[in-house]
Protein backbone atom coordinates (compact mmCIF):
# COMPACT_ATOMS: atom_id res chain seq x y z
CA UNK A 1 0.00 0.00 0.00
CA UNK A 2 1.64 3.74 -0.70
CA UNK A 3 2.97 5.65 2.24
CA UNK A 4 -0.10 7.46 3.81
CA UNK A 5 -0.46 10.85 2.25
CA UNK A 6 -0.39 9.45 -0.96
CA UNK A 7 -3.43 8.39 -3.00
CA UNK A 8 -3.93 4.59 -2.56
CA UNK A 9 -5.99 3.01 -6.05
CA UNK A 10 -8.19 -0.73 -5.13
CA UNK A 11 -10.21 -2.24 -7.37
CA UNK A 12 -12.45 -5.42 -5.88
CA UNK A 13 -11.78 -7.66 -8.54
CA UNK A 14 -13.90 -10.92 -6.53
CA UNK A 15 -16.02 -10.35 -3.54
CA UNK A 16 -16.10 -14.19 -1.97
CA UNK A 17 -17.86 -13.33 1.58
CA UNK A 18 -18.69 -11.33 4.67
CA UNK A 19 -17.08 -12.93 8.04
CA UNK A 20 -18.63 -10.03 10.19
CA UNK A 21 -20.89 -7.15 9.84
CA UNK A 22 -20.53 -4.90 12.63
CA UNK A 23 -23.37 -3.29 13.91
CA UNK A 24 -21.80 0.44 12.27
CA UNK A 25 -22.50 -1.75 9.08
CA UNK A 26 -18.69 -1.98 8.47
CA UNK A 27 -18.26 -5.35 6.91
CA UNK A 28 -14.71 -7.96 7.49
CA UNK A 29 -14.78 -9.33 4.09
CA UNK A 30 -12.70 -12.15 2.01
CA UNK A 31 -12.08 -10.29 -1.56
CA UNK A 32 -9.54 -10.75 -4.26
CA UNK A 33 -8.14 -7.11 -4.16
CA UNK A 34 -5.82 -5.43 -6.76
CA UNK A 35 -3.75 -1.96 -4.84
CA UNK A 36 -2.16 0.37 -7.16
CA UNK A 37 -2.64 -1.34 -10.23
CA UNK A 38 -0.44 -4.62 -9.00
CA UNK A 39 -1.71 -8.25 -9.50
CA UNK A 40 -4.73 -9.07 -7.43
CA UNK A 41 -4.06 -10.29 -4.29
CA UNK A 42 -6.19 -12.06 -1.79
CA UNK A 43 -7.47 -9.61 0.78
CA UNK A 44 -9.17 -9.78 4.65
CA UNK A 45 -10.35 -6.79 6.13
CA UNK A 46 -12.74 -4.53 7.38
CA UNK A 47 -14.40 -2.22 4.88
CA UNK A 48 -17.42 0.60 5.52
CA UNK A 49 -20.28 0.28 4.13
CA UNK A 50 -19.44 2.80 1.19
CA UNK A 51 -16.63 1.22 -0.04
CA UNK A 52 -14.67 4.56 0.84
CA UNK A 53 -13.10 3.39 3.77
CA UNK A 54 -11.12 0.20 5.12
CA UNK A 55 -9.32 -1.12 8.19
CA UNK A 56 -5.61 -2.31 7.51
CA UNK A 57 -6.02 -5.85 7.14
CA UNK A 58 -4.23 -8.55 5.45
CA UNK A 59 -3.04 -9.73 1.35
CA UNK A 60 -2.30 -13.54 0.86
CA UNK A 61 -1.07 -14.68 -2.48
CA UNK A 62 -2.99 -17.71 -3.93
CA UNK A 63 -0.12 -20.29 -2.24
CA UNK A 64 -0.59 -18.61 0.92
CA UNK A 65 -4.58 -19.14 0.50
CA UNK A 66 -4.24 -22.65 -0.39
CA UNK A 67 -1.49 -22.87 3.34
CA UNK A 68 -4.44 -21.62 4.95
CA UNK A 69 -6.91 -23.49 3.68
CA UNK A 70 -5.35 -26.63 4.20
CA UNK A 71 -4.53 -25.67 8.14
CA UNK A 72 -8.09 -24.95 8.79
CA UNK A 73 -9.57 -27.94 7.13
CA UNK A 74 -6.78 -30.08 9.45
CA UNK A 75 -8.03 -28.20 12.95
CA UNK A 76 -10.80 -28.40 14.46
CA UNK A 77 -12.05 -24.35 15.29
CA UNK A 78 -13.50 -23.58 18.60
CA UNK A 79 -16.43 -21.54 17.42
CA UNK A 80 -15.38 -18.97 19.94
CA UNK A 81 -11.73 -19.16 20.51
CA UNK A 82 -11.08 -19.66 23.49
CA UNK A 83 -7.57 -19.40 25.47
CA UNK A 84 -6.32 -23.00 25.30
CA UNK A 85 -3.12 -22.25 27.76
CA UNK A 86 -0.12 -23.52 26.10
CA UNK A 87 1.09 -19.94 25.31
CA UNK A 88 3.80 -18.36 27.54
CA UNK A 89 2.95 -14.32 27.74
CA UNK A 90 5.55 -12.15 26.50
CA UNK A 91 5.84 -8.39 26.86
CA UNK A 92 7.08 -6.22 24.20
CA UNK A 93 6.60 -2.35 24.39
CA UNK A 94 5.90 -0.64 21.42
CA UNK A 95 7.59 2.75 21.85
CA UNK B 1 -4.35 -3.48 20.16
CA UNK B 2 -3.34 -1.34 22.77
CA UNK B 3 -2.47 2.26 21.63
CA UNK B 4 1.25 2.45 20.32
CA UNK B 5 3.10 4.15 23.34
CA UNK B 6 1.62 1.30 25.66
CA UNK B 7 2.98 -2.08 25.96
CA UNK B 8 1.76 -4.93 24.17
CA UNK B 9 1.57 -8.51 25.97
CA UNK B 10 0.57 -11.62 23.48
CA UNK B 11 0.98 -15.42 24.01
CA UNK B 12 1.10 -18.11 21.22
CA UNK B 13 -1.44 -20.20 22.02
CA UNK B 14 -1.58 -22.65 19.88
CA UNK B 15 0.58 -21.98 16.35
CA UNK B 16 -1.25 -23.98 13.20
CA UNK B 17 1.08 -23.35 10.73
CA UNK B 18 3.58 -21.07 8.42
CA UNK B 19 1.88 -19.32 5.13
CA UNK B 20 5.45 -18.39 4.00
CA UNK B 21 9.25 -17.53 5.02
CA UNK B 22 10.56 -14.15 3.49
CA UNK B 23 14.19 -14.31 2.98
CA UNK B 24 14.59 -11.85 6.25
CA UNK B 25 13.59 -14.75 8.15
CA UNK B 26 10.83 -13.27 8.40
CA UNK B 27 7.66 -15.68 8.69
CA UNK B 28 3.85 -15.44 7.65
CA UNK B 29 1.58 -17.15 9.94
CA UNK B 30 -1.85 -18.66 11.18
CA UNK B 31 -2.05 -18.63 14.76
CA UNK B 32 -3.88 -18.71 17.59
CA UNK B 33 -2.87 -15.66 19.75
CA UNK B 34 -4.23 -13.59 23.08
CA UNK B 35 -3.77 -10.11 23.00
CA UNK B 36 -2.96 -8.24 26.09
CA UNK B 37 -4.37 -11.35 28.10
CA UNK B 38 -8.07 -10.98 26.65
CA UNK B 39 -9.75 -14.18 24.62
CA UNK B 40 -6.92 -15.89 22.38
CA UNK B 41 -7.84 -15.30 18.68
CA UNK B 42 -7.13 -16.89 15.58
CA UNK B 43 -4.37 -14.76 13.88
CA UNK B 44 -2.72 -13.82 10.86
CA UNK B 45 0.03 -11.88 10.55
CA UNK B 46 3.72 -11.90 10.02
CA UNK B 47 6.85 -12.38 12.76
CA UNK B 48 10.26 -11.58 13.11
CA UNK B 49 12.43 -15.15 13.74
CA UNK B 50 12.75 -14.07 17.61
CA UNK B 51 9.53 -13.31 17.88
CA UNK B 52 9.91 -9.65 19.62
CA UNK B 53 8.47 -8.04 16.64
CA UNK B 54 5.39 -8.22 14.12
CA UNK B 55 3.44 -6.63 11.70
CA UNK B 56 -0.30 -5.63 11.64
CA UNK B 57 -2.24 -8.10 10.25
CA UNK B 58 -5.72 -9.67 11.23
CA UNK B 59 -7.28 -11.54 14.05
CA UNK B 60 -10.43 -13.24 13.42
CA UNK B 61 -13.17 -15.21 15.60
CA UNK B 62 -13.96 -18.92 15.22
CA UNK B 63 -17.42 -17.95 13.53
CA UNK B 64 -15.38 -15.63 11.11
CA UNK B 65 -12.62 -18.48 10.44
CA UNK B 66 -15.15 -21.05 10.11
CA UNK B 67 -17.12 -18.92 7.26
CA UNK B 68 -13.53 -18.34 5.94
CA UNK B 69 -13.13 -22.00 5.62
CA UNK B 70 -16.56 -22.23 3.75
CA UNK B 71 -15.47 -19.42 1.13
CA UNK B 72 -11.98 -20.74 0.79
CA UNK B 73 -13.11 -24.68 0.25
CA UNK B 74 -15.97 -23.40 -2.41
CA UNK B 75 -13.50 -21.18 -4.66
CA UNK B 76 -11.09 -22.76 -6.81
CA UNK B 77 -7.59 -20.46 -5.89
CA UNK B 78 -5.15 -19.09 -8.25
CA UNK B 79 -1.89 -20.17 -7.22
CA UNK B 80 -0.81 -16.85 -8.65
CA UNK B 81 -3.70 -14.41 -8.16
CA UNK B 82 -4.28 -12.87 -11.34
CA UNK B 83 -6.46 -9.88 -11.59
CA UNK B 84 -9.72 -11.30 -12.93
CA UNK B 85 -10.61 -7.80 -14.57
CA UNK B 86 -14.16 -7.31 -13.23
CA UNK B 87 -13.83 -4.87 -10.68
CA UNK B 88 -13.88 -1.23 -11.49
CA UNK B 89 -10.72 0.69 -9.91
CA UNK B 90 -11.74 3.56 -6.89
CA UNK B 91 -9.42 6.37 -5.97
CA UNK B 92 -9.64 6.91 -2.31
CA UNK B 93 -6.98 9.30 -0.89
CA UNK B 94 -5.59 8.75 2.26
CA UNK B 95 -4.54 12.18 3.62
Amino acid sequence: MADSNSEVTFAIVEHYGVLATESSGWTKEFNLVSWNQREAKYDIRSWAPDKKKMRRGITLTGLECDTLKRLLNRHPLASSASNTSNGTPVQISQS
